[in-house]
Order: structure tokens, then sequence, then C-alpha cells
């Protein structure tokens, strides 16, 4: 089973929507099986992390921005502005694509995880993810 | 088909686990597919590295030590400890799911390929790793 | 249906095979599902970025290469040569497996994106993916 969910985050950073997923896995009356998530984007990622304190999300946002700055001399693929080459490479070092196995219509999700969308450009715009359920 | 294995490492760093789940396919009954791990922890994570020599799993471990130090004054997640916040990264930069394909019951591993858990704690815990199986 | 392509870079960088897949999945008569790919190597990797723009897939091999320098005093895993150790830590950075829904036997890829072999060592050598495909 396929369908797409377009998820917008407010800015640049992270933004959960574990809630989206999960009931698409719910609804699909399929017990036990496997999701798989694919964003069908490069200047965006995924990625599953800690969603008890948001913290946490927030100090993983600022060390990757200081890790991959604007502005880097390096750069020569910049006619979309100074966030665009920072957000592939921030696209590189994360995930383009997420398995999550599911038992009994729910994810198998850790109890601190989160399933987020990382937005990597200044001016965040919808975003699709593809989501693939089999059992 | 859906199981979870318990993995803890001795040490912060790397523990090769391919054993384990080579078992788990090798006893599923399922010639041809595909073997899915995901990891229920966001402060350890998995990688596929070179088993054959060592040096290779520890070179690697103190690199990303390096990029991501403990005390970084960055962080404000600091509530578990000095080794919280740069787990976290550290999960976000490698891998939460791997997929890795079998036939006749065995994982099509390259010839130096092993799976590891990637503990990024100093304080090793169990760790456990969901894994889901389909032709 | 579990299949392997051959892929071979010209030069340590990016080098798009997404063509290769998408036809492996247009013959393979199953109309929906799941496509994984798998590199059996660890001195090299895969990755999805954007194929409009050259620029954006030099840049980034560019930063990569800044960021895992050869040289480095820390390693020791040296063996094979200064450009081991870095494609090693590479390959862990970026992604072994990637998992791409197809529909009508076409890959969900976003409108820019492209699957990439991501060469580490300086001298290519034929990288082996083995591809998975599912209902």
């Amino acid at each position: 089973m396929i369908q797409t969910v377009t998820v917008t985050a407010g800015r640049q950073g992270l933004m959960e929507f574990t809630h989206e997923v999960s009931r698409i896995v719910a609804d699909s009356g399929i017990g036990d099986g496997l999701c798989t998530l694919f964003i069908q984007h490069t200047s965006a990622s995924l990625t599953i992390q800690e969603n008890a304190d948001p913290s946490a999300a927030r100090d993983l946002e600022a060390w990757l921005l200081r890790l991959v700055p604007q502005g880097d001399a390096l750069f020569t693929h910049t006619a979309e502005g100074p966030d665009d080459m920072p957000s592939h490479i921030k696209a590189a070092l994360t995930a383009t694509t997420l398995s999550i196995p599911f038992t009994d219509g729910r994810l198998a999700l850790g109890t601190w995880q989160g399933i987020y969308l990382w937005e990597h450009r200044l001016r965040p715009r919808p975003r699709r993810v593809v989501v693939h359920l089999a059992p």
C-alpha cells in the first residue's frame, strides 16, 4: 500500500509527524509489517529522534547548522540562495528513507522515539513523504 | 516475521552482531527476501562496516568522538550527562534502520561487511533491535 | 526479486545510476512496490541527491573531502593507503542502503532526485549493488 503525506515545517529545523504516520499504519488494516518512508526532496530529510524533551531537537539543529554553515567559500551551487547547498549536504548526512516495523497496527518505535521531517531551507515549503506499507 | 534482538556493547563504540542476525534469517525458513533492522533508541545506532581489521572500527569511533565532543557550549540538552546530546547527534549522523537482502537464507553482505551496534553512551545499556523479514 | 547491478565510477565522487535501477523496476512486472538498494562495500556508499545541476554533486564531494581529509594523524587503519580510512568514515556518514517506493513500474523519485553511487576511493573499482523488489 502506497500513499503520500504532505508535511510543512513552520521554520528551518525538525518537525515531528509521528502521528500522521501512525494513523496511516493503523488505518491500513495490515496488522504486522514494515512501514517505509521516502522523502521526495534533496533539501529536507527524515530522522528518528527523541521527542520527550524538545531541547534535543533544538541542539541537533544548532549543531548541524554550525557544521554546515551558509556562505562557505567552497560552494559553487549557489543559484537558489545561500541555504541551498548547505541543505543538500545536511540531507546527505541524515536520512532520505526510513523503515519502521509495526505490529498489531502500531509502529515499533522506542519509548522516546518520534519521526521527524528535517527542513533545511530557510523558507519551509510543503514536503512530500511517500509511505509504503507491506506485511 | 518480526522479532527483537537485545544487544549490549561492552563499552562506547562499535560492536558486531552479524551472527545474531544471520541466525534469525537462516532459521526463518524464508529463502530469499529482505531483512530490515530498526534500533529502538536515539542514543545508539546501526552501521555496516569492515569487520576484517578491528582498527577500522576503532578509527571510526575515534573520528566521530572528535567530531562531536562532549562539553560543547552549544548544548542545552544536558540533564542526562555530557554524553547525552553527543549521542543523539551521532545517532542522527549514522543509521537507525538498515535493510539487507538475503538469498537462500544468507544475508547478501559483501566479503568484509559486518553489522554493528554503535553505542554512543559512556555506560552501555541493553539495546533493542527489531528485525523484520519478508520475501 | 533480487538481482545485482555493478556500477563503476570514473573517479572519486558521485555517479548517477538512476537509469539502471529504473529499468530493473520497469522490467520486473511488479506494478507497485518497494525497491531496496544495498551496496556490498564499506568504502563506497549510496545517496539520493539533486541531478538537475551537476554543481550540487561536485560541492557535496568537495565538502565531504574537506570534512574527512586524508592523512589525519588519528588514523591507524592505513594499510591500504591514505584514502582507506576516510572512505570508511564517509560511508558511515552516508547510506549503505536505500528504499524507494515505486508505482506503475516507476520509481517514486521527486522531480530533481537521482540515485548515486558515492565512490570514496581514489582508484574506483566495480561496485556491486544488490537490488531487492517486492510488492
